[in-house]
């Protein structure tokens, strides 16, 4: 079994926790950090909220907290709508904790770990890109000492698919358009694992309850975090919660579930599209432009949704058994 | 059966020419004008070949002649690897007409025909938008007075279609993005068919060899002029030509070989996506934003690309017999 390092970068967040839960059951990886970001709530509220899962489940994980906001410009208002005041979906949380965070930024934490263990670690990024891109600015040299790198984020204009912000950006990208522009164009291996793919896997309610009747603790606290951003969801037309986060952990541990497009990538950072991701495909041929000279990176345009969520129910109702 | 009347606003080019004798050939088609546009030539070109067709197939039609450059800015060059140097893919063409042109500009000539048969004229736009605009600056009351819209152009991230200039614009949107803007913010009726829809359809060689073989004069000249076009699309690696500006005219003739999406669409006119469009879908919320206050209009997103080729087809082949 290969196992993978991975350091994941994360605003918790619901769909962040769930993801989180994934990647601790699966006995495939070993977590040797967790790097916070703003995002779904403001960076203390993140950060918190990763301690707090860290000391409730047991995992013997360092957290490092990362950038309050974007590398231009303030923060966006957190979507309290989608995630809850508290960004974990508004339920009960304690008013002070006994962990305390790694007293190193998060790109500095994300640096001497990769400098640690060379051509070891995936960084699975679920949030702003800002933490990659401080990272990458500090030493750029990074890039080509990373497994991988594996991003929630981004809309690719596949299967009509467009951004949930805007209608041409999605919610990580426009938090931080030019932290995602400056990640794409290093020349470290980047899977994009947007809303193309992520919009297309649900997972119902019937499907939540069976992991609360017969998942533990995770299972059970996956069906608490999950109400609130339900309710979103359904207030939206949409029936069942879409599997954003949880997608990009799902792209380390089963790659054949997705299909990908290789392509150069520039995120838009002007006017209406600002936030927009837009690939070269590799197989299309176009006149000299704004994608030359940038690395190929993938794109996923596909899933076997019905497959991702198996792997998920399988992980977390028999994965690896901790605490 | 019901006639429509139309106003062919065109850059001739190897496919609105194609467009233009299907036209000639419906027996639904009142053609009542052609105005031109820069764009597969230079205007002074397209105004040439314009009043060549005209007077080469005997249609009994005004050709009035439009803007050379865009709203802002210089025209691109005109793309004579795809069209030709003379944009009629290098077919012979005579030293000079006996044919002259309307001595109206093409947007006054478009305002006073809207105006003389109100709510009775289809504008079929298949080349840049600058003379819809500019008709739109003089006199914004003929929104209300046009039957409907259709325009070859644009890009909407539909089934993974892109751009054809860059990965984010389409070749008439880009040619004048300000115009494009404009006229998607007045309350016309506008479908667009794009490239999500017309690089669906091809026309593959056997079927423009049929057309030669039984189509007459005309068939005979679609024939000639596609043959420097489709060495072009296969140079690129598409084994035949896409159907651009005729999947407009289908559109207007036989609206039920596609599906369409309503919602507001602006037009990108900055950084890499300058030229892009984008739809906000009428089934879609969003936060506040770039799109609103903006009137719904159609987008196609696919097509019967069988039905189209046979409609085509049929219309060269047995359609109106003229001249």
């Amino acid at each position: 079994m290969t196992i993978h390092k991975v350091i994941f970068d994360t605003d918790p967040g619901v769909d962040d926790a769930m993801a989180l839960l994934f990647l601790h059951h699966a006995p495939e990886i070993e977590l040797v950090g967790i790097t916070t970001t703003f995002g779904n709530g403001t960076i203390a509220q993140t950060t918190f909220n990763a301690l707090y899962l860290v000391e409730r489940f047991g995992m013997n994980v360092p957290v490092a907290q990362g950038a309050g906001k974007p590398l231009v410009g303030e923060p966006m208002d957190p979507p309290d709508f989608v995630h809850g005041v508290n960004a974990l979906g508004d339920i009960s949380l304690p008013g002070e904790l006994t962990t305390a965070a790694d007293p190193r930024p998060a790109h500095r934490f994300i640096i001497d770990t990769v400098r640690a263990a060379p051509h070891e670690i995936t960084l699975v990024a679920v949030g702003r890109m800002t933490n990659l891109a401080l990272a990458l600015r500090e030493d750029p040299e990074i890039a080509g000492l990373v497994k991988q790198v594996i991003i929630m984020g981004g809309a690719f204009g596949i299967a009509g698919v467009q951004g949930n912000v805007t209608p041409a950006a999605e919610a990580n990208i426009i938090g931080d358009p030019e932290a995602a522009d400056e990640i794409c164009a290093a020349a470290w291996p980047i899977t994009f694992v947007g809303l193309d793919v992520t919009q297309k896997t649900h997972m119902p309610t019937d499907y939540l309850s069976e992991l609360a009747d017969l998942g533990g603790e995770s299972g059970r606290f996956i069906w608490d975090v999950s109400r609130f951003y339900e309710a979103f969801h359904q207030a939206g037309g949409v029936p069942s919660i879409y599997v954003h986060d949880s997608s990009a952990v799902a792209y380390l541990l089963r790659p054949d579930l997705f299909e990908t497009r290789t392509g150069a990538i520039r995120v838009s950072t002007t006017g209406i599209t600002r936030g927009m991701t837009i690939q070269k495909p590799d197989t299309l041929a176009f006149p000299p432009g704004a994608w030359d000279d940038r690395p190929s990176h993938r794109a996923c345009v596909s899933v076997d949704a019905a497959g991702l969520r198996e792997l998920y129910r399988a992980t977390i109702l028999t994965g690896r058994i901790l605490a």
